[in-house]
């Protein structure tokens, strides 16, 4: 009866996008990088290693299509991508895009501040766009 | 005819600790934190998502063997994982040990300063309890 219910505090840092069959994708509220985070819907989970091996291939599978939407999108020199939770340990994974000229390269992007949200319109437009992508 | 090389930054900065089906384990020279990485013994490669899908699964299954093997050998409250190459742009997966009074918690490692490197003698240590593990 433990059912998965998203961690408060990515619930409030970034913005619900789409469904894909292990986790939910969603765009982290920072407008200085194109971040996307994939939680899998499975309570009680903080460690990739904890996942069943067809579970992590799932989960970089997905990781993958968020990185070459994310391609799409945006032009980008370089993926970040991988788990850290040592703030939220709910487990949630990052696909990060960089750029050679954003305003942390080459440091990671986790920590960097200060940063600024993205407007709604944006995060519409984001928001369609990716979700056109995951749909083809 | 391009055969892989490891790229000579990753040979400076890490130690050979074993070879797993895809991935040349390594032991990051950083006596901070337990930190291994993994790169794919295939040429021209700088992103997760350029690994086919069962390349990208089975990459997930030896950073899991990693992690359970550094989980083993010290007293560890998280894992963090993932591909940044900001800096060094040949493939390479961190699979890291981290714990809450360690230097960096709760930010990252990546960028870290100051950092001590391993005794000879506990690179030895730790690098023949690995190679038990992975032999398991």
């Amino acid at each position: 009866m433990h059912n998965f219910v998203l961690d408060s505090r990515l619930a409030q840092d970034s913005h619900f996008i789409y469904d894909l069959p292990l986790c939910q994708v969603r765009l982290e509220n920072v407008r200085n990088f194109p971040w996307l985070i994939l939680v899998p819907r499975i309570a009680n989970l903080s460690e990739v290693h904890q996942l069943t091996a067809n579970q992590q291939a799932q989960l970089l599978n997905e990781s993958s299509q968020c990185a070459h939407a994310l391609l799409t999108l945006f032009p980008l020199d370089k993926m970040n991508v991988g788990a850290l939770g040592n703030v939220v340990s709910q487990l949630h994974w990052h696909v990060v895009g960089r750029r050679k000229d954003d305003d942390a390269w080459p440091r990671p992007v986790w920590g960097f501040n200060p940063t600024a949200p993205w407007q709604e319109d944006e995060i519409n437009m984001i928001k369609s766009r990716l979700i056109a992508q995951f749909d083809q």
